[in-house]
């Protein structure tokens, strides 16, 4: 089974294997040496003033990043390009946080003006924005937004990189970034059950300057010791996931970081080229606004498609691709390119959507879709 | 190495091996299918209302309790035994919960009558119990504050499990508990990033009452209908983790939950047994008040022993125990005794202890330990 599902993603066999370690305690000596690394490489390779790992999801990073960076009766915007820009909100409302949206419509960006006119009108002490919204596959307009970001100083950048920090270009400090999170299981082609969180220098006078805040698990102040130290204690680290991570960061590096940026790019170029020769067209309309960590599809137009028999008929070739979410269920197929995804096994996914194309009697000219992509990347 | 820390613990090979299974989405039929066994086995095997699996660790299941039972301005009564029953003081101090503590002294447990007499003084919300808390080896007496706890209706039980869970014979009914958790790696012999919770009736009405809270992560209401259905979605599930708990409970399963019990608690006799001919003494001086969990010992006394060297001696000849926590370093040493640590195991720990104290000078007579042990086994 290809699982093209945006989460989780293939997970390599190295990393497999080592997490078959036996056991150790999170005292001991090589343990300490490989969390150490890992932060350091987490750091080093996102350029970051620290760096946290703990157990949980993206959801908990999403919530780590509001409950270490505003207090109650503060004020967040959130910029919204799908489901998971929403969530922001439910975060914000259970904590008292005023909270206002500018939420874009299907599968465009908000205009960088309006953000800036909205920041204008009251004290935001921070806003948050989705790098890339897996529902829509939207990416954001992160350059545009830091440099506008640049006259409000007492504001906050909160990134959400769940679906981009592993495939999409993006580098902390370069961003303007002051907090940004993801799970293991996307674009790092980890198994799931990791919160990965970068903060500035910035982030860490901010958290200072809340003093106490509700949360205990949550509170970064509580995990920096252990992450500066991984002698200290402050919760279980969860050792196999910490050596999991260890070797996916090793895979990294012997790709190259920019070098994986530069094959997500082009994958995602040549997969979406393949889709429009088969007939799909891509959920957003415009290139720059599109990520290269998922392509998010819209069926041909003009013939009745069963979604749910489209990919059931797909799985049962051995091609597992994900709904719509939310809103779009029914309306769009989202199939993932992130991490240990490469274009060869986009290339089998194109063979089996034109089989099921086939088979659904779907129109669709032969070989079309992967003749396409293979002249995009050139073999 | 063997690994006699008391968390993490020895993990079975046959629960290494299937975290190794290819990746699969969280939308899977055979994972929905293993999710929807391990809470249905978690509910059946404690006895609880509903059952929780979480990336977490044994901490944030601690905050989970307190956060889903009590709000602002409520009182708890925090009842410790050790470092970790004075943690919840913590999480409730960031709370701005009410919180009053009842600490015994070294090694010993609260009096019942205690505990009464101050629930008596105030309108108590919840009372936290430690079953056993690591740090001390203390037991605490559950049947006998269950029995004084019916007359304080309003009161939430929280006991916390983290040290006892899967050694120590504990159900949820029986006890007249409302919310116990704990992590993966301790008596379950898992490896860690897991928080396991079990929950009453009781709990649910008293989460409801609480209305809207703080928390989103942590929010157990947010999680509840992912329990009860595993195909709906909250947030990413920890897919290799929760195969290798399946396969740590059907390892239980077979085993027997009473047999389990019943094995930690005649090895714990016999293990404190053979310290004891060895010249040790046990911390908890009182059997009823010791756990099975650990075994939290105090050197042989009128001898002078450098506690740093002694461990590492025994380090380096293949065991790895752990030292006091907190203010009982350099007093104490911890062996645990949890899940998969069998006899046989045991046994060489009390060898390789007798070879410590012979390159050591701390006087022992060769054989006498080992001996007590296998006698009071009869094996």
């Amino acid at each position: 089974m290809l699982l093209m599902q945006p989460g989780p993603t293939p997970v390599a066999k190295e990393v497999e294997t080592i997490m078959t370690k036996k056991m150790v305690s999170f005292r001991d000596p090589a343990f300490i040496s490989d969390m150490k690394s890992v932060i350091e490489d987490l750091k080093n390779i996102w350029r970051s003033h620290n760096a946290f790992v703990i157990p949980g999801t993206g959801t908990l990073g999403m919530e780590i990043a509001i409950c270490n960076t505003v207090k109650r009766g503060d004020r967040v915007l959130v910029v919204s390009h799908g489901s998971f820009g929403d969530r922001f909100i439910d975060i914000c409302n259970s904590r008292d946080i005023e909270v206002d949206l500018l939420k874009s419509k299907d599968g465009t960006i908000v205009p960088v003006s309006e953000i800036e006119a909205q920041l204008k009108k009251h004290n935001y002490k921070a806003i948050t924005v989705t790098h890339v919204d897996t529902s829509t596959g939207v990416k954001a307009p992160i350059f545009e937004i830091r440099d506008m970001l640049k006259q409000f100083e007492d504001i906050i950048f909160i990134l959400d990189t769940v679906c981009s920090a592993g495939s999409e270009r993006i580098y902390l400090d370069e961003a303007g970034v002051d907090i940004m999170f993801t799970g293991s299981q996307k674009s790092f082609g980890m198994t799931p059950g990791l919160s990965i969180i970068w903060t500035s220098e910035k982030f860490l006078k901010r958290r200072d300057d809340l003093g106490k805040i509700y949360e205990f698990y949550n509170d970064l102040n509580n995990w920096l010791p252990v992450m500066e130290d991984p002698a200290k204690y402050f919760s279980t680290p969860p050792i196999t996931l910490i050596w999991g991570l260890k070797e996916v960061i090793t895979l990294m590096k012997k790709e190259g970081i920019e070098a994986r940026y530069n094959r997500h790019i082009k994958n995602a170029k040549a997969f979406s080229e393949g889709l429009i020769a088969m007939g799909y067209s891509m959920f957003v309309e415009k290139e720059e606004e599109r990520t290269c960590s998922l392509a998010n599809i819209k069926y041909p137009e003009g013939v009745e498609i069963d979604d749910a028999l489209f990919r059931e008929t797909l799985y049962k070739k051995g091609v597992d691709i994900a709904s719509g979410y939310g809103p779009y269920l029914g309306q769009i197929i989202r199939i993932s390119h992130m991490g240990n995804v490469d274009a060869k096994i986009l290339e089998i996914v194109l063979d089996r959507l034109e089989e099921t194309m086939i088979e659904l009697n779907i129109p669709v000219t032969p070989g079309k879709g992967k003749e396409t992509f293979k002249a995009a990347l050139n073999y």
